[in-house]
């Protein structure tokens, strides 16, 4: 892989958001469908962006930490639902059809002896992560081979033609590993951080806060290790490729829309081992997961929405896709004040 | 007309609770999407509704009152934005056709001696309002003629099997309307409530606090009156037509998504005078405009986004079209636990 990541067209944004200026509305009273039409127009270098064709990947993974009791699913559900996905019966695939995009779903460490399912790429590392409750989730050669899975599925869709891309997950306790990473970038307590992921009860709650301080301060004692040291010690497989993923769009200039928690904790680990990466990120919608806003707070991301969605998938990124679809299309197609006949508003100061 | 709301089918709406507790997601992990399911479950009475055709209404009206120099814009820009829409140029048009809706603009008092142009609706009550400042806006009779037209409207489109309807305004000063309609019927103080609408400067706002308080006193000198009266006296006739096509909508039993800041204030209008009907409404959006909250906490209605709009026209309403077809979808699409062979949460307390 190439480091760094591509360059952002100022100037494109700044035709962009002069031509804001001219659409037949009070300027600004578009909020941040403005926004969103002048940052597309930066990163797809055209001051007037088409809709752009979008692809979902879907990253599967188990994490050794399951055994812990950390989650309200059985560990043996990571795999089904990579079934369901195949099938097209889950919830991102309801999304993904309805939004005209291809979906991928792609195990990365699926804790199974069986291979995946017809229509599943195959992309097993390892079959699920070592606890990371008391070793490294991970061993760097996993991580890198992990992060090589998300860069090609990005390089793929890039010579498909996709410019935007979303990852999602699946895995069993992966909530608990994000936490662990949310922390590890931040600085925020686990108290503030853990939340009941997709479900768990008081005790599996306190369980898993006492697996990330565990976690946390295994970690610590080694001094502050790297980021992708980090990612590996505390990190899903899953979450490595979505992390992947987003560094390697960040290098081909195709901007990503992140789902919710453990996308962003992915984000962070990619943010931290290549700070540029952020620049290609969208956050779609706040999470219910209460440790959500701290992943995004650190990288100065507003979501687009919050509908208190907690799933996971890329569910909640291709929820609003019809927004960015939406301020798009207002920027290209409606009418200036000049064409429409329209007057502007009165400049008193004159 | 006929009186009274519709009844909602609470069976159809348990019945989509239930169903979403089957399918292949964490329970409650699609947020307020599941409940966006069960709400028009119970309205359209059916457990698995399918996408509904909607239709969007744009009620246009002038206001005696923009002589005081409350708006950034001047009148004339009411009737020239009629003929933005009737040529597809606006931002309601493009979001309109992005979602397949029809739009019907429908002139009910644009201050202009010549007709509305081409495939506009002339229902033109009277060639704006009187200036609310100083005198009632509008007679009884006009009121009644003004909502007359949205009623027409909504059973027009009941007609044609829609069933969701979006009501937009365009209407320089309209804000300042709104602004009195919602001090009066939410009991908020103009300091609270008066905003800068789509643009006015320091001077302007000052001018416009200062007229809505001389409308709130001029009308509280007869006692509190009833809403109609209150509608009457300080509405618009656009604000009107929004009102009744919400009132007809309701006893159609056809829901409404509101949109901003002028079409809450119909709503609040529409309320006053029939409380049943706020059961049919859904908030699409909270407006840029600070005041709008009171509005929305007063019909106790939770808006689903925010993206800091102030436009008006429906464009708001509009927008989230793609999150209830999502909600529908998924509800009516994805595979339940038993189908897709998925293993439920383990509940511990057994």
């Amino acid at each position: 892989m190439s480091s760094g990541s591509a360059a952002i067209d100022v100037a494109a944004g700044d035709a962009a958001r002069a031509r804001q200026l001219q659409l037949t509305k009070p300027p600004g009273s578009l909020g941040r469908l403005e926004d969103l039409a002048c940052w597309f127009a930066a990163r797809w270098r055209n001051p007037v962006p088409q809709a752009p064709q979008c692809e979902v990947f879907v990253f599967a993974g188990d994490h050794g930490v399951a055994a812990r009791g950390v989650s309200a699913f059985p560990q043996s559900v990571t795999g089904q639902m990579v079934g369901n996905f195949a099938r097209g019966g889950a919830a991102i695939n309801v999304l993904a059809s309805l939004e005209g995009c291809r979906i991928e779903v792609v195990d990365v460490g699926v804790a199974s002896d069986e291979p995946p399912p017809a229509g599943v790429r195959n992309e097993r590392v390892r079959a699920g992560t070592r606890d990371l409750a008391v070793t490294s989730a991970m061993t760097a050669e996993e991580l890198r081979a992990a992060l090589g899975v998300g860069g090609r599925c990005a390089r793929a869709a890039a010579d498909r033609g996709t410019r935007l891309i979303i990852a999602g997950d699946m895995g069993i306790a992966n909530s608990t590993s994000a936490a662990c990473l949310i922390c590890a970038f931040t600085g925020t307590t686990p108290e503030s951080v853990v939340g009941r992921g997709t479900g768990v009860d008081d005790a599996g709650l306190a369980r898993k806060r006492e697996v990330v301080r565990m976690a946390l301060a295994r970690v610590a004692q080694g001094g502050s290790p790297e980021p992708s040291r980090t990612l590996a010690e505390l990190g899903g497989l899953e979450i490595a490729a979505i992390a992947g993923l987003y560094l390697e769009s960040a290098r081909l200039g195709i901007p990503v829309m992140l789902d919710g928690y453990i996308s962003t904790a992915a984000a962070l680990a990619a943010a931290a081992i290549e700070p540029g990466v952020a620049d290609w990120m969208l956050a779609s919608h706040r999470s219910a997961e209460a440790g959500h806003r701290f992943a995004l707070e650190k990288l100065k991301l507003e979501p687009l929405v919050d509908l208190r969605l907690r799933l996971g998938e890329g569910t909640g990124a291709a929820l609003v896709l019809p927004i960015v679809r939406a301020a798009l299309a207002l920027h290209a197609k409606m009418a200036t004040f000049s064409e429409a006949g329209v007057s502007e508003a009165v400049d008193e100061t004159k």
